[in-house]
């Protein structure tokens, strides 16, 4: 038996990163910056506790383009590290400098924000670069080291006439990322990452204004010096206390995350937690319109104000994936694969964390200022019902917040629309029927009968209604609901006085028998009825049963099947209408002409009157016109 | 000054692994079955070349899943190791063996489809597991190896009485991997990146149904045995010659890529390629739905059989990303950028290819069948009209089979269209109007009025329609495109020839006021026409230009500001009509009257009339039909 150590071949670690990082060779910029922040901060740490017995005054980072000498610089006014320490840190790859450091210091670095990386990501230089040099001056007193390596394993190590404290990381970029030379490319890349990092970022300078002398006369031209370009913001909103921030700050943050976003969001969720898990953040809810778009300004998820990335899949429940903002939390494990992450407990308890926050909010605005909520009520509405069916946590405290708006735009909760209708709309079987229409517009007429009856109509018009009315019917005993153009008023809410006919049961089967003449079996459904007498003579009505499995198929679940049966429609003949006794008096072309407009103007009421049927009914009423 | 090796830590390789891997854990099991396919694939070159001395057989790979036992093993029958390679190849991390091996037997080896990646892809096991055996039998007579390694750098290597050939590698499933133990994760990562790798791979068994025998009684039961579960297809369709395939040979090709598809392709493009660059591939048109979904089912890159991602930017020309099938490139450079990537001068010269490939394949089918490729039209429209506006080299060849078809599906080549339409489509100034629909059925009555004129009219119903047209409009002088409700039909196509006016200059005017007093010019323009007698007495027209940039501007591009222009309509009324007479004839509450009717219809045949309009308009109707 033998054994041994693996052997790691230093004339191949270059490949090994190649080929695993391959689709994000951006990402050594991140990592560059990074390893400078966490050297700053320690400085700032080792001074704090009075350990490095040096001025940390206000470091910065600087990124600077040599477009020239195809070189990229990046420099840092943090620790530094003596030759001894370079051999430690960076000779011996994959040493976590940050590890040991966190080991020696552990209780008092805890509370610093350093983030244990540094070395592991150095050599990621080596994926855009064909020679990397190291230029770096300790804190302590100790000669200034120069690291040279060509990305194969020789390397050379000099000492540097280099004074002040800090690293400066030299890359001579390779011939296939000149990408990285543009300024552009570096600039999108540090607004990407670094965006928030905790160290004010140089990158290039901008012109500012000098104030106008007062002695200045009218020939006065305005001065300009050149100031340092600072690319991010050390202190972002969500690292503060919500105590400490106004509205106005909420709004400020949201336009530096999403420049492009012309809208004010509606309203924010700061989140802020400690225990038992760390995560700090700021949630926006935009306005949404109804098609739910491909959507470019996602939640962005950061580690230590380092952005990490925007799929927050598994991490913030779905439903709240169409809100904006940032969440912080180093406690998310990146390295796991996203159904480890799901599975995960910790994990678990901060999408739970996230619901409890966004419900919390929800029913605190709708509380303090119900008015306001309303008006919000249709920008957000799609996001709550979608968590209503997709997340039971959400569901249970939906009652609190969640509105069902009028035709008239009066907003009832659950509770109250229930307490509201109970009187009216409470039928003979004792149970309370729900009217809503998909469609103000193309429902129209359908509602205006229901109003005149003295009903109350709710407009629920997401893609995704069906699904929750079907939810709503199953948990409350009792309720149901129906579209208006389900069928005729007085069936939809059947009450025990009902109309009586004006027909005897004989010109009811003779008025049956004409119009099935004329009416295509195979497409209507006949319904006679004795209605009101002013009531539309014909409508076209779709059950709503069959209608909703429908949609529910389309989007979705629901039954299987039900998608592709046809769209079936009812004609519904009002018995009492005064065309009714006109059809029974007339016969031959006169009585079949009647009947086919009488249809045509249903199909209008519905919106099925289309292509040439409607050219030859539009002809025809001109005609009649002139 | 001083020089060395740069040492990597053996200790913290495998945060490294971890590190740069945590989005990908599942690619280990490809990286193995990778490894054991090459191992299979060196021992059948070695044979074929008489290097190795045994027989190859048919040996296959499988993978085993222990549940209890907490492993995964993954068993060839490739030419193995001996104790010496295992130190060579496995201790010493990162030495690339199938490198040493290219560069050995480097002629025989090129065309026998060796991939260069053994050895790298190893460790990647230590992202699931805890703790790797690898057990080996060379070819070469040496005993077998157990090398064994718990993720310390510690192994140990031991003789094994193993005496197959071949390797088997055994996974410690690690505690927050434990998903890689169920066999529905397993089998959907084989599906995944090895479903068409050219070794079998055997995952379990399956039942099979044995023979009935001659001589069985009425009481026999089928009698079944387990046999081997073969996953994969070691020689799928884009690896033959396409004169070895039949249509029926593609067809199932697709069906083996995308299980889920229910619908037959349309049609299909073999590409295969090695000069100047490699590539091998089958390309397939599916039938494309109006709205552009989130597509699933996207094309495959492959290299050497072995998935690599369906993630084609770059490489497939952007407008036939909507097309499936699979590509196979091992030139396709994968370790460096997407913007390199599009940059590089092979990726352009392979994206051209498959342009001018596709252009090939469409006029071939066109040219052979074209009642047939008419069919097709409507299904394959939006991938040719985007690749039109996208892709010059595509928009050159367009004209050889892109079609215009009319609302009667007459279909028309450009060439066709203009000389067709020369004589009655040319208006007194030189210019040939097309004249089109986006929607039959909501144009009709305008289509009608065209028609009736003797003029045809086209179907061009994309979503990007408007920016083809202005397009064609550029490139083609005197060509000119107006959608038939831009204007009345005498006023599209102007002809020298007016049709005089019934009315008095006087009496015109009269009839302006009228109709100003009533129709609200906040929302209508109002133009007055002597246009036949029979024409409809008030059309809305929408000016073709107006409502062209609005349209570009909603689906990307055109000029900024015009989507939010409000929809301007005219409201034409016909001088000639009997109406117009009538109006001059009547006054007060029943010419106001006459004027509603006919705007209401006007807007009835352009679907604008909605909700209270539409209701009042349908119980007027009613009320008069009674």
């Amino acid at each position: 038996m033998s054994t041994g150590k693996i052997n790691v071949s230093v004339e191949n670690i270059f490949p090994l990163i190649k080929k695993f990082l391959y689709s994000d060779h951006e990402i050594f910029l991140r990592e560059l910056v990074s390893n400078a922040t966490d050297a700053t901060l320690k400085l700032k740490h080792l001074t704090g506790i009075g350990e490095a017995n040096v001025e940390y005054g206000t470091p910065q980072i600087e990124v600077k383009i040599d477009k020239e000498g195809k070189k990229l610089h990046i420099i840092d006014q943090g620790l530094g590290m003596t030759a001894e320490e370079v051999e430690k840190y960076i000779n011996q790859v994959a040493f976590s400098g940050a590890e040991e450091f966190l080991e020696k210091y552990k209780d008092s670095a805890k509370d610093a924000g350093i983030i244990g990386h540094f070395g592991l990501g150095f050599y990621s230089a080596f994926m855009v670069a064909e020679k990397v040099e190291i230029i770096t001056k300790s804190y302590k007193d100790e000669p200034a080291a120069h690291w040279t390596c060509d990305g194969s394993p020789e390397f050379t190590l000099v000492p540097h006439d280099k004074t002040e404290r800090g690293t400066e990381i030299i890359l001579h970029i390779a011939e296939d990322s000149t990408e990285f030379l543009e300024e552009h490319r570096i600039g999108e890349l540090l607004r990407k990452y670094n965006k928030f990092m905790p160290i004010p970022i140089k990158f290039g300078t901008r012109k500012e204004a000098l104030p106008k002398p007062e002695d200045a006369g009218d020939d006065y031209k305005t001065e300009y010096i050149d100031v340092d370009n600072i690319i991010n913001n050390p202190s972002p909103a969500w690292t503060k206390q919500p105590t400490d921030l106004k509205d106005e700050d909420y709004q400020n943050f949201y336009r530096e995350l999403y420049p492009m976003q012309f809208e004010d969001p509606l309203f924010h969720i700061h989140l802020n937690v400690d225990y038992p898990f760390n995560l700090t953040g700021i949630l926006y809810f935009p306005k949404m319109s109804q098609e739910v778009q491909m959507q470019k300004d996602k939640i962005q998820l950061y580690q230590n104000q380092v952005f990490v990335t925007d799929n927050v899949e598994g991490i913030v429940p779905e439903f709240l994936g169409m809100l904006r903002g940032v969440i912080d939390s180093p406690d998310i494990p990146l390295n796991v694969s996203r159904s480890y992450l799901q599975a995960d407990g910790n994990v678990k308890k901060i999408s739970n964390y996230i619901t409890r926050k966004v419900s919390d909010k929800l029913k605190a605005l709708f509380t303090e200022n119900r008015e306001d909520f309303e008006k919000k009520w249709n920008d957000i509405k799609i996001v709550l019902e979608y968590g209503m069916l997709t997340e039971p946590k959400f569901y249970e405290k939906a009652g609190d917040f969640v509105l069902y708006p009028t035709v008239n735009d009066t907003y009832y909760t659950l509770a109250e629309l229930k307490e509201k209708l109970k009187d009216t709309h409470t039928d003979k079987n004792g149970k309370l029927v729900v009217l809503y229409t998909s469609h103000k517009e193309q429902q129209h007429s359908y509602i205006a009968t229901a109003q005149e009856k003295g009903y109350q109509v709710l407009v629920m018009d997401s893609p995704i209604v069906s699904h929750l009315i079907q939810k709503l019917e199953t948990d409350n005993e009792n309720l149901t609901f129906a579209r208006v153009d389900a069928d005729h008023i007085d069936k939809l809410i059947q009450k025990e006085d009902t109309t009586p006919s004006k027909l005897s049961e004989e010109e009811q089967e003779k008025l049956k028998g004409i119009l099935e003449h004329v009416i295509p079996k195979a497409n209507y459904t006949l319904q006679l009825e004795a209605m009101d007498s002013t009531a539309a003579p014909f409508i076209l009505t779709q059950p709503e049963f069959m209608r909703r499995m429908k949609e529910m198929s389309q989007t979705g679940g629901g039954m299987m099947g039900f998608g592709n049966f046809p769209e079936m429609y009812n004609v519904v003949v009002n018995t009492n209408a005064d065309l009714a006794t006109r059809l029974l008096e007339t016969e031959g072309e006169t009585q079949e002409k009647l009947i086919k407009q009488a249809l045509d103007l249903a199909k209008i009421a519905q919106g099925l009157l289309k292509g040439e049927e409607l050219t030859a009914f539009v002809k025809r009423s001109f005609e009649q016109l002139a």
